[in-house]
């Protein structure tokens, strides 16, 4: 019996667990710091009030519940000893044959760590109901504010990251004050609300061609959010940002513009690249150890051009499936294959109606790209009921204009930097 | 044009706002400390992950945004002059011709604000998913845990308070570890857990006929659940809890044992009962300030027969009704009316196919009375989106024994009292 230990419950190591899953002669136990799976290309939904948590979540344990040789942990690693092959958690140690790290990624600041509290970034449940309190209460402090100047500061969203975390938190945000909030309030008027988009690169969404960015900057122009290009951000704090040489005074900053992979990475000793990614062989494996796997996000892998792959979904299931299928070939004794990522192309969203999108040299955009994109999420969101629910919810938000999942959950609904609420 | 000032945007302030709402000659203004409207006859569903909170929860805006007299504002009222007739929010002060207060109630301790800590009480969205947490994080505890003594305190869960908000989630939690969880775990049995329900008094749901009691106690007993009556809690802390003496190691202590009025009452200087209620006149109004209403959880107000009316939605949605409408006969120059509750009768529920209900003098329980609860609930929930995808998530839990939002959201999943998880 052959002892597999998975780090990880993202896409990655979802799909090798249920690869190895009720498969004889492995033995199959999954940590991860988190108890759910997370389907992170909807989390700005959850950000922008538009789903629920439980939407686009999963607990873990009831999507292997069925796979009766895999054990779910719920639980930190903090060590790993890849001569005397266990994974520590906390004080318990669990011996190996096969590991495979999925750690995934997180924000990374360029240095700038302290711009965090000023400027969350979107990779968690927590950080998206975070962003939404911090959205839906700029518009409340709005609404009490008598001072204009301060008054325009809450209705001054700044999104820093033109990539596809960016673009959809925008154009959300632009979206919800021109149509969601356009009725609620009395003494502001939501739709006066700036959305302003900062991208240092010369043209968002650089993933895709040219054309399709010019198409969702107009997108995004059309929704009231203003994109500025090749513009550098040289602070954030409290009273807002500057960048490109000019100050703009912003209640609200949300952090898209950069990633590392998760810290897990650098126990293992191995090479990193500069996002913190281990540098793996062709078969997902690290050099020199051909019984650990690293795979996903925390990755460095070439496409067959010898460029890095990106940190998509699809990139981080094909590879969980690769490597798991690795580990039963060698359990056959044969042969392990390379990875090498099937494209079945990319795609954005803005706003309500709108995407762009590219399948191999296909580009499309505007509502066909858009109803793609849905279609192509709520497939693989995970686990059927989850589908259904977003399918219902989205048709209900698309027919209503509404967001039904307004809410400021917290203790302190003024806890963000940058409040002159004066109940301190 | 008489201003008008709600406090509190629950079961009476909404609905005196709505009642108020688009009438000439009122300006509203509505004030509370959360931006939602919360149903919290279905609070118990959250905290056991049958639901999301926004499924019971709606933007307080959104739901009066037609009302166009209507102003809603989130703050938290730290003073009330009732001489200068203002009502001050943070440095704001708000003038009035009347005020609606509508504060509703929180848990009470009986002089052990200690317990709080240990033993959370079911008021808002934010105790939910605490709740939600610890129920979750408990299990997820025990299946790592090897001792076995500390794995049967994870499993023991531990309600205080035979009321409804006890016994549904004594019922809940039992329904849980029968058929939701029971496949998910390896090390641990989930069907082994122990939930105690304690009570002070000799029966449970002593509001209801004791026929009906003995029922819902039967039904508990079939989930699972073991009901201590007349018994006494004299100690809750990390290990557990104390009660009848004898000692009982639990980790997961939830309390639904005794409510107090908000502390806004007590700003009045009027006349409080033992609970804090503000005792008013059957107009509803406070004794000697003719402007000033006190509704719901926060009123102490009589019945025909001098009995003070329960802390029940259904009380406060008539009481704001009414208390706004001798708003609007004042204005036409006509007496006031006295209140007098219409008692459409009161229900509780006991996991997923079963209830007691009383209407009048007609009893009923089982299953006929869960599909009555059911459509009871349903059809006061507000909002009409809401009304829908609840019903939608009830059909599929049911049909299919899941809870799908079995999150655990936070930080730090441990860091609930009595956790001797190793990574503090």
């Amino acid at each position: 019996m052959k002892r597999v230990v998975i780090v990880g419950g993202g896409f990655g190591g979802l799909n090798a667990a249920k690869v190895l899953g009720s498969r004889p002669g492995v033995d199959v136990t999954l940590i991860d710091r988190k108890n759910h799976h997370l389907f992170q290309p909807l989390l700005y939904q959850v950000a922008t009030a538009g789903l629920s948590p439980a939407d686009i979540a999963a607990p873990i344990r009831g999507l292997l519940a069925g796979h009766r040789n895999v054990r779910v942990l719920l639980g930190e690693v903090t060590k790993i000893d890849l001569a005397g092959r266990t994974v520590a958690v906390s004080a318990e140690r669990f011996p190996y044959d096969y590991l495979v790290l999925a750690c995934g990624a997180q924000h990374a600041y360029f240095g700038h760590e302290e711009w965090e509290e000023f400027a969350p970034g979107l990779k968690t449940l927590e950080q998206a109901t975070e962003i939404r309190r911090r959205v839906l209460s700029a518009f409340e402090e709005a609404e009490l504010e008598r001072d204009p100047q301060r008054q325009q500061k809450f209705l001054t969203f700044v999104v820093i990251g033109g990539g596809a975390t960016g673009v959809e938190l925008a154009g959300a945000i632009g979206e919800m004050s021109r149509y969601t909030l356009a009725r609620d309030f009395r003494t502001i008027d939501p739709t006066m609300s700036r959305v302003i988009l900062i991208e240092a690169g010369p043209r968002i969404l650089s993933a895709f061609a040219e054309k399709l960015s010019a198409d969702a900057t107009r997108y995004l122009e059309e929704l009231g959010v203003q994109v500025r290009l090749s513009c550098m951000v040289t602070r954030i704090d409290a009273d807002g940002i500057e960048a490109g040489g000019e100050t703009t005074p912003a209640a609200t900053v949300l952090w898209g513009a950069g990633v590392k992979a998760s810290g897990i990475g650098a126990m293992l000793g191995s090479e990193l690249d500069r996002q913190g990614r281990v540098i793996v062989q062709p078969d997902l494996s690290l050099p020199g150890r051909p019984e650990v796997f690293v795979i996903g996000d925390q990755a460095h892998c070439r496409d067959e051009h010898g460029e890095p792959l990106p940190g998509l979904a699809p990139v981080a299931l094909q590879q969980g499936r690769l490597c798991a299928r690795n580990i039963l070939r060698d359990q056959r004794g044969e042969p392990r294959k390379s990875f090498s990522y099937l494209d079945k192309g990319h795609m954005a969203t803005i706003g309500r109606s709108r995407a762009i999108g590219e399948i191999r040299r296909v580009r499309f955009s505007g509502f066909i790209a858009w109803l793609a994109w849905l279609f192509v999420h709520i497939y693989f969101l995970a686990g059927f009921k989850n589908r259904f629910f977003v399918i219902l919810h989205w048709g209900w938000s698309y027919l209503t204009f509404g967001r039904g999942a307004r809410l400021i959950t917290s203790r302190e609904w003024r806890s963000y930097p940058g409040s002159t609420g004066g109940d301190s």
